[in-house]
């Protein structure tokens, strides 16, 4: 019998099976790159394929699923538990394939987010001490800690009790005299005290860095820092690899909650998110892991407990409360993050509630806006939606779940701010032709979030959609078609992409887009409503999350998504999560305000309440069914 | 061919070997006990055997060691790697055998010692509160951990901040949700925050146990203490196993310089022995290892560096400093002891030197000297002499090198003070008589530290030694035998003895007992005149250390051991270390009294002090060459 051959048909590839292979198998021989965290185990979800022709056999009862596909052509298997015995064809969806899963550079962060004048004199999480000791003599009979402890009192007078665990006291004495007393040491600064992290010689220690991290539901995002004057020596961001276990915050905890192999297969997976960013950092930047000695993360509530194997099923029940706000500082050890093993990764912003998290607390102190007289607004709009009200008087919060559309999940055509993503849109009704710009210039692969707020209000404007959402069936353009019954209006068709097929919007992501703006209007209205606050007073309003610099705020109002407030009090902040994170790794100051932010936050849930609701139906409209709340606007 | 027999003479024993067998195999077959660590890896030294007739194979050159013997009869070897190829007798040494290492209860400590009344209210280094907490509502939403927090602090207003280390945090939302909110916590209190150390079901928690540790260098004694109350529950000691690598801190320090892997056989030496005494005492007193919620230990500073395998070789170097003083506060997790994971092992007493360790400084504590308005002296006779003189205004000190003979070790007729050791001797020279008593009554296996004291004492005034310390060549009794040229004096003959045969004083054994107590007195009498003190301006002399509760004091300044002080005004104090850890296992304020303790104290290094040599040369004598110093004593 000749041997099986599969068809990539989104690849153009047809490669030949050999018997018991795997379609992972076959596609990895065959450069077609499909995603994986497991490698092939059959347990992280990632290498989900579509056989639309012939049939594949279960490698393993155990781990055997198939799903139906949207279409209804073909069935949904796993690549890698799909075992090959006669010629099929498999198509690789978008969020299955390997290119998703590429670190970029990303875009430096605003100045003004990160501008560390605010906290001088600097003061990171980490730093390093080169010190030339004197040697023990019979006059000079310290021991070796103590001996540390006077050199860096002399170096630094306000110096906290200086502590130093058990497996760099191990070390210590014997690095002291290998290296003749001459010694770089890493001092920790994480609150009730510092603490030795790391003694090397002076010549390995050239540098000392920090990492700034930003874990989100989407995609996470990392600065490779120099501790020594804040200088970002690089940055980074990737899909957070969790994806292969749901796409927001609620289905993943469902998964965790399985048993304790998934949610530590959870919290692997953003550890082996981290370290392949880091390795990517280290590879650009000609830096070693060992020269890394501290980490600040900021993030939501869940993805701070699943970095910590922490079981994040409490926030999923009433009242959605996590374990913890404020996290234990650990070693990277712990949790196996491929930096120095000593080094403290520190949980530096601390979550309100379940879903007032970390990431948005970061935010507050980035945008300063807790210490301005001004009122001001933080509007980050991820999976969640997460809206603080306040001023250095008072800080109010709520969030509501806005769902992924606009972070690139849920919606076909939608893919987080990283290269290929179209970040600016503009259909021209009369050329039939659509202008745009994408990230680093490549052929479009999706849209990102700032480019599908654009689509949707260039859709109204050429009267592609109506103000409900609702596709014109008889708008005349070969781009409307429809399939399965549905309508879709193709923004490129499949020559012009890079993904060698059409990126098409259908109308059941057109609601979930709506239902997205709809939540974050509304609960920045129930927010200011119940303040006695009207949007006028809001003098600043900065939009922060899955939207990149590029976002047009004209037409974030003008699709509702912002209340219409003058367009100069609206500033895209983009990942203030990581700025906040920037921050608190270089800054006790930073460190402290973060907590202090935190405390002095009210909390207003949203989930119990009726006006939400109400507004919430009143706002799936494009910009908002009672028009004189958006004077402004006129589409 | 016939397999050959092995005869074990001391027991009696006559087996056949098989094979290829080891004679530790032989042995354990036969029912012999020899003592082994390594369970017969050839690492541990332990199970060092003399064959005295016919010849081994080594069964691992790598392993592989021969000694001669001190009598010149036979070959020392190590049971474990001497494989037995022909008939062969084997004599098992007092050192070797595993009834040496059994575990006994203990006489309970002084009470004056271990007065809790001093330190109340009390605050043990563990608490257990079983605590019933609302469950969270809409209207009470705080985090599992601020829901801790709010109770302990209704409990105890004064709480510092508390703290909760990752792996504890892990377990908190599941044993909250799976205990409806009622359960038992674990708090622990050492130093900077209190901490979070166990979570449990209320019904798992019946009893929080504590343990108060003295790790000496010869014996490891331990007190499991019922934390609520103080009350000492059992209490046991047991040889410290470390002593296959060598008898005194320094001889074990060289042995861990070899390599790391030496330190690492040298620390779960002390890991084992310990953990050996936790089973005997959970089996005696129906305990279970996660009952036991913290540890406080006390130890000399090389002890205290084996147990947390931290590398003690600067302590053997000039100037003798310690890595550290003060230790890191650990897990029972991170050194492997066999109680709850997360119980706080605490080191509560620091070290003032290499020389002056925690066991003295918790001696002081436990003696109150540091509080009283009268000067005092303590003096722990062990492996080393250490010597603290002073009162609640000044403390001073000094150790020297005394030699572990009074602790039973280097002189063969010696052992510690365990079943079969003589505790009280008198020699008769009219009835040529020894009237004597042991611990628990046993016949004689060897002679303890007071036993020791008495026999000297006894011997001058019978004449069979000099003054000098020289045995009378001339004694007329059969007691006195020349053995390769050396007189001995046999103290009981082999049918009186619990180990079938002699026990013999030889004159070198004499001379060693000598010099360990021309050092102390020595030591004692420089520090005194540092101070231009006479010992008469004493008020107080307490002796800890090796010798029991049953010390003539009066035939202890007859020898010249202490000196010649008012008799009343001499306490033996036995195990102060011990004590010392006992206190601080059940109060805070113990704990901070022994930080001060050391902070106050000044050490006096008497290794490069030409009087201490004047005056250790005269100290070797009975009592002192200068007689005028002991008035009282007519001898």
């Amino acid at each position: 019998m000749d041997s099986p051959t599969v068809i990539f048909e989104d690849y153009q590839v047809e490669a030949p099976a050999e018997a018991g292979e795997t379609i992972l198998e076959v596609a990895n021989r065959a450069g077609v790159g499909i995603a994986t965290y497991c490698g092939g185990q059959g347990t992280c979800q990632q290498c989900q394929v579509v056989v639309t022709s012939g049939t594949v056999q279960p490698k393993d009862e155990a781990h055997w699923q198939q799903w139906p596909t949207a279409t209804g052509e073909g069935i949904k298997v796993l690549a890698c538990q799909s075992v090959i015995s006669e010629d099929i064809t498999v198509k690789v969806p978008i969020g299955s394939r390997a290119e998703d899963f590429i670190i970029h550079e990303m875009e430096p962060l605003k100045p003004k987010l990160v501008d560390l004048s605010r906290f001088e004199p600097l003061s990171p999480l980490a730093q390093q001490f080169v010190l030339d000791l004197p040697k023990p003599t019979l006059e000079d009979t310290l021991t070796d800690m103590e001996r540390l402890r006077r050199e860096l009192l002399n170096d630094e007078a306000e110096l906290e009790p200086l502590t130093i665990d058990l497996p760099v006291l191990r070390e210590l004495p014997q690095a002291l005299r290998e290296n003749d007393f001459q010694v770089a040491i890493a001092v920790t600064d994480t609150g009730l005290a510092r603490k030795i992290a790391a003694i090397r010689p002076p010549t390995a220690a050239q540098r000392s860095i920090g990492l700034a991290i930003d874990v989100g539901t989407s995609t996470v995002a990392v600065e490779l820092v120099d501790l020594d004057n804040g200088q970002v020596v690089g940055r980074a961001i990737r899909r957070n690899g969790q994806i292969a276990y749901g796409e927001d915050v609620i289905s993943r905890i469902v998964w965790t909650q399985k048993g304790p192999e998934q949610l530590q297969n959870m919290h692997q997976a953003i550890i082996d998110t981290l370290n392949e960013i880091f390795r990517y950092l280290y590879d650009e930047h000609n830096a070693a892991p060992d020269e890394v000695i501290a980490a600040s993360v900021a993030g939501n509530a869940t993805m701070i407990n699943f970095l910590l194997r922490i079981d994040a099923s409490p926030i999923r029940r009433t009242p959605h409360t996590p374990p913890a706000t404020e996290m234990p500082v650990v070693t990277a050890e712990q949790l196996g993050l491929n930096i120095h093993p000593q080094a403290a990764v520190c949980v530096c912003h601390p979550a309100v509630s379940g879903f007032v998290g970390g990431d948005i607390t970061a935010g507050v102190v980035a945008t300063g806006m807790h210490e301005a007289e001004e009122l001001a607004l933080l509007v980050d709009v991820g999976t969640n939606g997460e809206i603080v009200a306040g001023n250095k008087d008072w800080l109010m919060c709520a969030s509501c779940s806005a769902g992924p559309a606009f972070e690139g999940v849920g919606v076909e055509a939608a893919m987080p701010a990283t290269a290929g993503a179209v970040t600016n849109f503009h259909y021209s009704r009369d050329r039939d032709a659509v202008d745009y710009e994408t990230i680093a210039g490549q052929r479009p692969r999706g849209i990102a979030g700032s480019g599908l707020v654009e689509m949707i209000a260039s859709l109204v404007e050429a009267e592609v959609i109506d103000r409900t959402g609702n596709m014109n069936a008889d708008f005349p353009s070969d781009r409307l078609r429809r399939s399965d019954g549905e309508l879709g209006f193709t923004l490129f068709e499949a020559d012009e992409t890079a993904i060698g097929e059409p990126i098409v919007i259908y109308q059941h992501d057109i609601e979930n887009l709506l239902r997205s703006k709809a939540a974050v209007l509304a609960a920045i209205n129930v927010l200011l409503g119940k303040l006695d606050l009207a949007a006028t007073d809001v003098e600043h309003v900065y939009l922060a999350g899955a939207f990149g610099a590029g976002l047009n705020v004209d037409r974030a109002v003008a699709i509702g998504l912002l209340p219409d407030v003058p367009r100069e009090r609206i500033e895209v902040v983009g990942d203030s999560a990581l700025a906040g994170a920037y921050l608190t790794l270089m800054s006790r100051q930073a460190r402290e305000q973060a907590q202090e932010t935190v405390s002095a936050m009210t909390y207003l849930d949203l989930s119990s309440d009726t006006d939400f609701m109400d507004e919430f139906i009143a706002s799936n409209f494009i910009p908002h069914t009672d028009l004189s709340r958006f004077p402004s606007v006129d589409m």
